[in-house]
C-alpha cells in the first residue's frame, strides 16, 4: 500500500475511534476539550504508533489503538494550551479553543485531553509491564514538550541562539512525541530494547526534521499553497535554522523585519539561495532523515518498514 | 502517635523527598514548576495515601512513597492552573507563579508538573497491574478536578444552584484528589477491591466536607485568626452552602454583596445562626464524616485506621 493510503485510512480510522471513544460530550468542558480534536488534522502520530507496532509484530496495533489515540490527544492537548500562549486565533481553519470558550476553559479543555491521553495508554491490551513503561515515556516526553515550547518562547527575546539550541529546541517541541509515537508502537507489541530505542529515535529525528521543513516552506511556499502568511518567520524575526544560518554566514536579516512585499520575499529568496542558505537547511534535514532511516535496521523488512522509510523522506518532501 | 505529630512528620518527609528529587532545578521552566512545590503546604493528599496504605499493609508505604508525591505534585498542578484562571496574586503567602514568570510560563509550569505525577506513580516499588490501576484512576481524577474547576467558575454566573450540584462540585474540585490518595494508597499495597472503593469514597467525603469547612471558615474565622479576608465568599455572592442554604430558608443576602465592616460581619453571622443555616451546614459537613468513618470498616483496627478517623474529623474541627 502506498503511504498516502496508508495515512487517510488511518486517518479515518481514528477519527472514528475518536468518535466513538468521545463523540458524545456531556459537559461544556468536554464540548471545549473535542473542538480541536475533531477539526480534523493529519494524524501522523498514530499513522507512526501502528507502522512501528506492526514493523515489530505483524497485527499488534489493532490490540493497542487506544495507545495511538494518546498520542493524538497528547498533540491535540499541546496545541491547545500552545495557542493560549501564542494568542493564536485560528487552527486548521477553526477558531481555537480559547478564542471561542475564553483562556480558563481553554487551560482546562488542554487539562483534560492531557488527563485522557493517559487513561487511553491504560486501555491498550497489551502486558502491564510494558505499559507501565509506555506511561513512564508518554510522561517524559510531555515534560520535554513543556521545555520546548518554553525554549521557543524564550528565542523570541534573543538574537544569538545557536544552531544547536535550535535542534535541542525542535526535538524537543516536536521530535520526542514521534519518538515516542514510535517507541510506545515497539513496546506495547513487546518490541526489543534496542528497537525501542531506535525508533525512538527515528522518530525524534523525523520530527525534528518535519519542523526545519515547516520552517522552509513558511519562506518559500505562497500563500495561496500553504494558506499561511508567506515569510511570517523572516518579519517576526523568528529564530529559525533559516536565520540562524543566514547569521552565521554574515548576512543581517533584520532589515527584512517589515511587511514584505511578493517581489521582495522573491527577491529574499534568491539571496538566500546564492549565498547557499537554503541549500544548507535543507542539507541538515536531509541528513537527519538519512540518519533516522538508517536506525531503521533494527527492523526485518516488512511493508510497514518501507512505509516507516517513505514517511520520513514525505516529512521533508511535502511543500506546505 | 497523635495526628498532629503524624502530620508533622510526614510533611518533613514529603519535602525532603521533593528536595531529593527537584531541588536542583535546571531550567527556568523548572524553577516555575518548582516555586508553589517547595512553598510549604500541609501534604494531607501524601498523608492520607500514607495512612491508606499502612491500615491495609502494615509498613508498605516506605516502597511506594513516590506516588505519594504524585499525589502532592499533582494538587499543586491544578493549584498553579487555578490560580491563573482566578487571577490570584498570592497563594501560601507567596506570590503565584503566573504573577512571577507570567500566563505562558505558568500554564506549562503546571503541565509539567502534571507530567511528574505520573511519572511519580511510574517509581513506585509496587507491582505493574495495580500500578496501571492506579495510573488509570489518577488519570480519571485529573479529569474530574478540571470538571469541578469549570463547574465551581459556571457557578460565579449563576444565583440558583442546588445543593446537589454544589455538593458534586466540591467533591470532584476536592474531594475526588483526597479518593484517589487513599484508593491509590490501597492498590499499591494490595488490598482488596473493596478496600480501594471504601477508601476512594472515605476520602471523597472527607475532601468535600473540608471544602464545606473552608466555606465556614470564610465566613466565620476573623482575618486575624485565617490571614484571608473575612466574609469574601458573601460579598462576592458565591454559591457556597452557606449561601444556597440561605436561599432554601428564604434568606436574601444580596444586600450584604458589598464591603461590609466588622459589626455587619457579626451580625450577619448572628442572623444565619438563629435561623438556623449555620447548624444546617454543619450537619451537613458532620454526616459526610460520619459516612466516611463507617466506611472504614473495611480496615482492620490498626493505629493507621485511628489516625484516619482522626484525621477526618480534624477535617471540619479545624478552625483556620
Amino acid at each position: 500500500m502506498e503511504l498516502e493510503a496508508y495515512l487517510k485510512k488511518t486517518a479515518d480510522e481514528v477519527n472514528s475511534l475518536l468518535q466513538s471513544c468521545y463523540g458524545d460530550p456531556k459537559t461544556a468542558l468536554s464540548q471545549a476539550a473535542n473542538h480541536l480534536l475533531f477539526a480534523g488534522g493529519k494524524r501522523l502520530r498514530p499513522a507512526l504508533f501502528k507502522l512501528a507496532a506492526d514493523a515489530v509484530r505483524p497485527g499488534s496495533s489493532k490490540m493497542i489503538m487506544p495507545a495511538g489515540l494518546s498520542l493524538e490527544v497528547t498533540h491535540n492537548f499541546t496545541l491547545i494550551h500552545d495557542d493560549i500562549m501564542d494568542k493564536d486565533e485560528y487552527r486548521r481553519g477553526q477558531k481555537t479553543v480559547h478564542t471561542l470558550w475564553g483562556e480558563p476553559a481553554a487551560i482546562l479543555a488542554g487539562d483534560v485531553l492531557y488527563a485522557r491521553a493517559f487513561s487511553l495508554i491504560c486501555q491498550a491490551d497489551a502486558p502491564e509491564s510494558p505499559k507501565v513503561r509506555a506511561i513512564a515515556l508518554l510522561a517524559k516526553t510531555c515534560e520535554d514538550i513543556c521545555e520546548g515550547q518554553q525554549q521557543d518562547m524564550s528565542f523570541e527575546e534573543r538574537e544569538d541562539v545557536s544552531r544547536d539550541e535550535y535542534l535541542e529546541m525542535v526535538t524537543k517541541k516536536t521530535g520526542v512525541l514521534y519518538g515516542s509515537a514510535a517507541a510506545i508502537g515497539v513496546l506495547l507489541s513487546q518490541g526489543t530494547d534496542s528497537q525501542v530505542e531506535a525508533l525512538y529515535n527515528y522518530g525524534c529525528k523525523i520530527g525534528a526534521a518535519f519542523q526545519i521543513q515547516d520552517d522552509l516552506i513558511d519562506l518559500m511556499a505562497s500563500s495561496e499553497k500553504s494558506g499561511k502568511d508567506q515569510a511570517s518567520d523572516i518579519r517576526e524575526g523568528k529564530q529559525t535554522l533559516i536565520a540562524i544560518t543566514a547569521r552565521e554566514k554574515g548576512i543581517d536579516l533584520k532589515p527584512w523585519r517589515r511587511p514584505l512585499s511578493k517581489d521582495e520575499i522573491a527577491s529574499l529568496i534568491s539571496m538566500l539561495t546564492e549565498k547557499g542558505v537554503i541549500s544548507s537547511v535543507q542539507n541538515e534535514a536531509e541528513q537527519m532523515i538519512t540518519s533516522a532511516v538508517e536506525g531503521l535496521s533494527v527492523l526485518q523488512d516488512t511493508v510497514e518498514k518501507h512505509l516507516l522509510v517513505e514517511l520520513a523522506w514525505f516529512f521533508i518532501r511535502r511543500d506546505y
